[in-house]
Parts: structure tokens; sequence; C-alpha cells
């Protein structure tokens, strides 16, 4: 599958008017050699998107270290009509980081660090290409929560993790990036910086710019910083995991946990996904075994003096078990049982399968149930001996699927992909819940976003990046 | 005051090429009688601003009844170069929804309704001209809890409260209007509708073009419907009036506060203002007396089942009593109590001072001390008699500021203007919090945002609406 859709139909990179050496001279005469690195000595992992094999291999790359380096690259490129790829942690899944082919690569790895913490304001400034986990350290180290969390908090970048707008596993009770962000900077594609670092809560002297550059992937502008909101400190969490009948229960359960303000996490395992993980997880002793009912991991956490997680969830699984909804329950007595909890629903147990397709998509939470029985029906329909494995943080209404194919060619994995968001596109979900369009999901824009949308996103575009030189042949 | 920044410097009302009697007669012909007022007929209060004299009579008023009568509308005053002001329940302060002279006035009280709630997403369908408050029953009906709450509820709309991204006194726990907005509706200038109705919480699918529409109070296009997230129904709140030092200890006390997930509002009332109110509200007894404090209303509220928000509070208290930061408190034992203490914060009292001038800004919440006496001594520096009363959302770095000066003329407001504006630029802070920039605040624009910020403005304005017929004079 590592070849699909990497060449840019109908959204063609910007023209590419210099040779390769000629660029590559311009770029360290204008840049200096400090911030550019020639064709052939990039390494490949500028090139390869995650869990991929290599794929193009960019024209040049330059590492910017500070907002002015970034705004000079780009006004050169502008000038030039030269492509540009900007890069964070490339661990997207939609391939939204990576070039197609003649693009510069502006890779934000060097460029990292937090700024500023205002502990009375609850902010913090960080640079784009700071690590998740660096703002979530500092974060604690002050005495607060970052809102966001995810499994590749190691790598991943946050301003790649803005320009895709993630979510992860918190978003029921802190959103997604977009609502972490009170300022952000970002270079346009002229090179010019548009800097609205505001620090309130509140503030709407006209428009809110910063929307514009978050989840448009770097088609519409570069992030260089931001201003991130912070939480007060969650104390240890406490998490369980229970054992539900059928979907029905799973949303019934939901309806009373999400009344606890405790809340952090609420996600559910499918039960072939979860009979899958439960008995393939090295290391991982599972509390349940078999296929016969989903899986729900529940964590709740609080910030108050004295608050108590734990009882919290009791309360919560207590109800659930009085209205007959949970069969049975494990509380995580340690914080390595928890751990294994999160390892099950994590799933990289299900990377061993053959030729695994991932999904990541969403639906209103009430409706994920019978989604999942189409899409699976619909699969089966056609690939009888598919393996169909669905699980998700179920109470945003985001569910990612897994389907292993036999021998599966190109062509049966696009058509994988006709089968799946065909269900989406039918029952009025999103092709894309929390990992951006890229490039994967380009031809399916269509299936969730009308025509008048998706020519207002194309208006926007060529306000923004009249010579499309950010980012092309992703997203439209 | 109230003849201030009517008229549209620098930026001019699109073209009215037909005379009055013409453009009545097109509009009646093309749009039908059932929807266009004539110029002679209108009701003054669609051309009349909150606590303002009457403004600009409107060339006409339509009053859609669908979403075709408003893209039929725009279309046609696109085609005709008339420009149109969109109009919501005009509780706004900046006047931002009332004509300059020349406009056409876009009414959308006639589109009102919850078109559908989703219990088990937790959503809600509305139309624009729909009142906050049926919005707040309709999900308390449902047992959901609306996320906006402000003292205009009877009469504000929710397309105005969109288009102003409106804030009120829940936005530490809940967020503005933006937060609120899972998908929207939108027309655009030239009569297109782009309905991006996202009923999920995550769904990253191409740009997010909602974020356009709010906050842009109406130059982008014009808001229709949207859909609501909702939250799970809070029970009867605990609210506390406490008396506290300085700002510091109103700083440090909102540090404690902050970590309770039961807290939903945290308000402050400077000594000054707290005084005045306490002595001049009709009909409530003040717990406190005098100015030798502030004074903090917290509310705390759960929706888990068994929650006790009261004994929520009182550990917060017990812990801010216990560190010496407040100096006596006292808890509303009733409803009715609540309410006295709310209307001691909402402080319609201080209507009564003579020729008031109300200002809305925000600054980062550990600031805002430094800038209540910045501010008060700049504007005694030049009325040395001037009453500045600072009181506001303090939680989200929101102050409100009543400054009443005897015998105030247009110039003399003009100047309260750029002295209170003046600290706000220095301090880097928001000229605008919650109100938007309308017409009173666009001489102040760019105190707050930059010439880049302003340029891409202007460019986005260009793109989206290029005939400049939605809202001219505003924002920009």
């Amino acid at each position: 599958m590592q070849n699909r859709n990497t060449t840019a139909a109908g959204g063609e990179p910007a023209g590419t008017p210099l040779s390769g050496d000629a660029l590559e001279a311009v770029l360290v005469a204008e840049l200096g050699d400090a911030l550019v690195t020639r064709a052939a000595d990039i390494d490949p992992r500028h090139f390869t998107a995650y869990n991929e094999p290599a794929g193009a291999r960019p024209r040049a790359l330059v590492r910017p270290r500070s907002v002015d380096d970034v705004s000079r690259t780009l006004a050169l490129c502008a000038r030039l009509g030269q492509a540009v790829v900007p890069q964070g942690g490339l661990t997207g899944l939609a391939r939204g980081a990576v070039a197609l082919g003649g693009e510069v690569v502006l890779s934000m790895e060097r460029f990292t660090g937090v700024d500023a913490l205002d502990a009375a304001a609850g902010t913090m400034t960080v640079r784009a290409g700071t690590p998740l986990q660096t703002v979530q350290e500092a974060a604690e180290a002050a005495g607060f929560t970052f809102g966001v969390d995810l499994g590749a908090r190691g790598s991943c970048q946050i301003g790649g993790m803005l320009a895709t707008n993630a979510g992860g596993t918190r978003a029921i009770r802190y959103g997604m990036m977009r609502e972490q962000v009170l300022g952000l900077e970002a270079v346009l594609a002229d090179g010019t910086v548009v800097s609205s670092m505001n620090r309130m809560l509140k503030n709407n002297a006209g428009y809110d710019l910063k929307q514009l550059f978050i989840g448009s992937e770097g088609t519409l502008g570069v992030v260089t910083r931001a201003v991130l909101r912070l939480h007060p400190l969650l104390a240890a969490p406490a998490t369980a995991l229970c054992r539900v009948r059928d979907y029905d229960a799973v949303i019934a359960l939901w309806n009373r946990v999400r009344t606890l303000p405790e809340v952090v996490s609420f996600e559910a395992m499918w039960p072939a996904f979860y009979d899958y993980v439960a008995r393939r997880t090295p290391g991982v002793s599972a509390p349940f075994v078999g296929d016969d009912g989903f899986a729900v991991l529940i964590e709740c956490a609080t910030s108050a003096p004295g608050g108590d997680a734990h009882q919290a969830l009791e309360t919560g699984l207590a109800a659930g078990i009085e209205a007959g909804l949970v069969e049975d329950a494990v509380l995580a007595t340690s914080e390595r049982q928890a751990r294994d909890l999160w390892t099950l629903r994590e799933g990289l147990a299900i990377d061993a399968l053959p030729h695994l397709v991932n999904f990541d998509v969403s639906l209103p939470t009430g409706e994920l149930g019978v989604f999942a029985e189409r899409c699976e029906a619909a699969l089966r329909m056609q690939w009888p001996d598919a393996v169909c494995l669905f699980f998700g943080h179920v109470g945003d209404g985001n569910v990612h699927i897994g389907v292993s194919l036999a021998g599966i060619s190109d062509a049966d994995a696009d058509a994988l992909d006709h089968c799946v968001y065909a269900v989406v596109r039918d029952m009025g979900g999103s092709v894309s819940a929390e990992h951006g369009i890229g490039v994967l999901k380009r031809p399916y824009l269509a299936h969730t976003r009308s025509d008048a949308e998706i020519g207002l996103m194309r208006r926007l575009k060529a306000a923004l990046d009249p010579g499309g030189i950010l980012n092309p042949g992703k997203v439209l």
C-alpha cells in the first residue's frame, strides 16, 4: 500500500523552476550553510511517514532556528515558486508531512523549547518544534496539567499537533489541540509573520486568525509558536476496565459516567478487538477473556485538594452495575496495572496482523454501534475473510478500525478505503477524526464536506497562498 | 456620546446605486411582501443599540423565515451592491448590529427554534434567531446544561452570540460560544450557503470553516444555524460572596478555587464598585459594607449523581480562610440569596451614574490588579473627579470598567476611550474581551492587533466579501 495516493492528482506542487543544484546553491547562499541540508545528505527519517517505507526524497531540507529563519525561507521559496512541506514529528497517519516529489522540507525540530510559563494566568508559550512530552513535563513541574495526551507524546511536536488539531484520549475532558490554544504565531507563504500571541481566555478584538492555521495541515501557513492554556494539576488517576454486553449498554454507561466531573477518558474496545489484544499483548495479563462483550476503559482524575478520583470512579461503576450495564469490572490497584489496561486499549498488538490498514473516523457517539455493524458487513461482503477490529475514544465519537486482509494488493487497499468511507459518508460521519486529510484521505474529502465547503476552502487557500507553495497536494 | 464613531471612517459601506423607492420595489418584487419592511415602517428597535438613542434608519428591513430566504436576500443585495447589516437581539455593546446609514438590515428574529436534540451525542441543532433562554430551557428539559450564560439571556439570539463569540459568567468552566459549537451553517455575501453542520466532537476533515464566522461580527457571512454541544445537567449551584483584602489575595484565592472541578464562576468586584452597588442596589441587603477590600463571588455546581457543590465550595473557602486570604464569607442559603449576590455583581445599579461609559477589556488574570491601578491613575490625571468602578470575570482575564464623569462631552468621551485603551495597549491586553469591535472600538483595533494581523483580516474580508456588502464599517 505504500505507494497509494502519493502523487498529487488534481493539485500539482508549484513549479520547480531551478535545477536541484541551482536550488541548493540559492538556498545555501541566502539562508546559510547551517540551515540547509542538500538532498543527498538528508536523513531518510525526513522522508518517511510513520510505519511506512521511505517516500520521495525532498530537494532540500531546511531546519530553522528562529521565526526569522522560517520567514526568510518561505519568502525565498515564494520568490522561487518552490513548494515547501512543513514537518513536525512525523507521527500523523495521513501522510501530510512528507514530500510527494519536488518539495523542500521545512523541519521545525531545531526550533524547540518553552519560552515562558505564567502561573497566575495558567499559560505557557512554546516553540513549534517542542515535543508534547516536554510541554507536559514543564506544565507538571509548575503545578499544571496539559490538556492533550496521546501515544506519540515523546516524538510528536506541538507545531504538528496544532497543524492537525490532534486529539487523543482526553478530548472529552479538555477538547482537542484547538481548545488548548490562546495565542498563535504563524508565517504565511510569502514570509509574513502573523503573531497573534494572545494570552487571555477572552479576547474578541477582530478575527480569530489562529483558527486558520489550526487543523489546516500546513497548507495556509507554518505554525512557529503558541500560547497554550494549562489546567490545574491532576492527581494520580483511577482507572478501570469494564465488561459490557453490547453497544447500547456502552452508551447507557457513558451517559452515566459523563456526569462525573472527574472523568478524563472513556474508551471502548469492540469484542473482536478486545479478544485479540487480550490474547496477544506480550507481558499483559488481561482481566477478562473471550469475545462475548465490549470492554470499556474509564479513567477519572481530579485536581481538587483532598479529592478522590477512585471514589468517583467507584460511584460511576456502582451506578453502571446497579443498572445492569456493567457485567464485570476491574479497578487498577497500581500504576503498573493501569498502564497494562491502557496497553490493551492502545492495541499495538494488532500491528502484527498481516497487511493491516488503519482507519480513523468519527460519527455521533450514539451511532457508532450501528456504524461498526454496517462497516463490517460491507467489508465482509467483498472480503469474507477480512479481520475487522473496532476500538476508540467513543465518548467523543471517534472510532479507529484495523482491517487485515491476507495478500492485499494496492487495488484492494483502495477498494477497502472506498468501502469504509462509503459507510461513513452514508451515515453522515467524518472520514478523519484526528489525523487530518493529508494525502491518504484527499480522495474522500468530498464524502464528508460539500461542494460549497470545499469551494470556500479553495478560496481561503488562494487568498493565503496564491502561489500554492505550502504543502501542495495535501488536504485539497 | 451617542453619535460617536457612527460614520464609517476609512471603510465606507458599499455603493447604493438604487434610490430608496427603487430599492424597496426591487426587494419586494424579488423577496416578496411578507419578508420586506419599507424604511418608513421599520420599528425603531431595529435601529437602536442597547442603552442608546435611535440611530440611522435602515433603507429596508428583511426578516427571513428560512435559510433560502437569507440566501436570496444576500444574492440580491450582492447584485445590487447594497450593504447589509445582520442583526440578532441587539444586546451587544459595540454597536455592531445597527445600520450606520444606507444599509438594509437583515434581522434573524423570525428564524427561530430548536430543530433537533440528540441525547446520546449531547447535541442540539438550533436556528440563528433563537433566544439563549430558549436554548437553555430546551437543554434542561432533556437533562443537559448549555455552557454559556449571560444577563441578556431573554433577548440575545444564538446567531448574534456566535457572531460576537459571546462569553459571560461560565467561561472558566465551559469556554465562550466558540467552544459550544460543533457545526455551523452560514450564508456568504454572494448568497452561497455553506453548511458545515458537523455533529462530532472530533472532526478534522479539511479546514474548520465555522471558525471564520464565529466572532467576525457578520462581516464574513451570516450565521443561520448551529449544532451546539451540551453538557451534563448541573444540579442547583452553591454560591458564596467573600471579602478579600487586595488583588494579590484575589489571585491567590483563584489559584486554590480553580482546582475544584465544580467551579463555574469566579467574579471579582473592586472595592469602589462593591461599595457602590452594596449601598445602591434596591431590594438587596449586602452582606458586607465599606470599600476596604475586594468582594469575590464564587459559584460551584456539579452534574455528578450525589455530588455536593456546597461541600466543594466550603472546602475551597476553608482553604482560603486557612491561608489568610478570605477575611469574611457568606454562603447563600436560598436561591433568593444567591440571586441577590449575583444582582450585586451584575451591577445594574451603576447605570444610574451620570454619563456612564462602559469598557470591556481583558488582560492576563495576574495583571488585572496592576491594570486597574494604572488605568484609574491615568483617568484621574485628566479627570480628578472621575468615578472609576472595576468588576468582572477575573478567572478568564475579563474586566469591565464603568467610568462616570459629570457633564461629559463627546470629545471627553473620546478622550476617555483613548486613555483607557492606551493602558490596555501598553500592558498587552485586548480592547475587547467579549463584546467585539463593532463600530465603537474600531479606532482601537490596532491597539491590540498588529499590522500583519489586520492585513490578514483584510485579506480574508476581501476573499469572502469582495463587494464589501456585509456589515461595512464594522470591525475593520
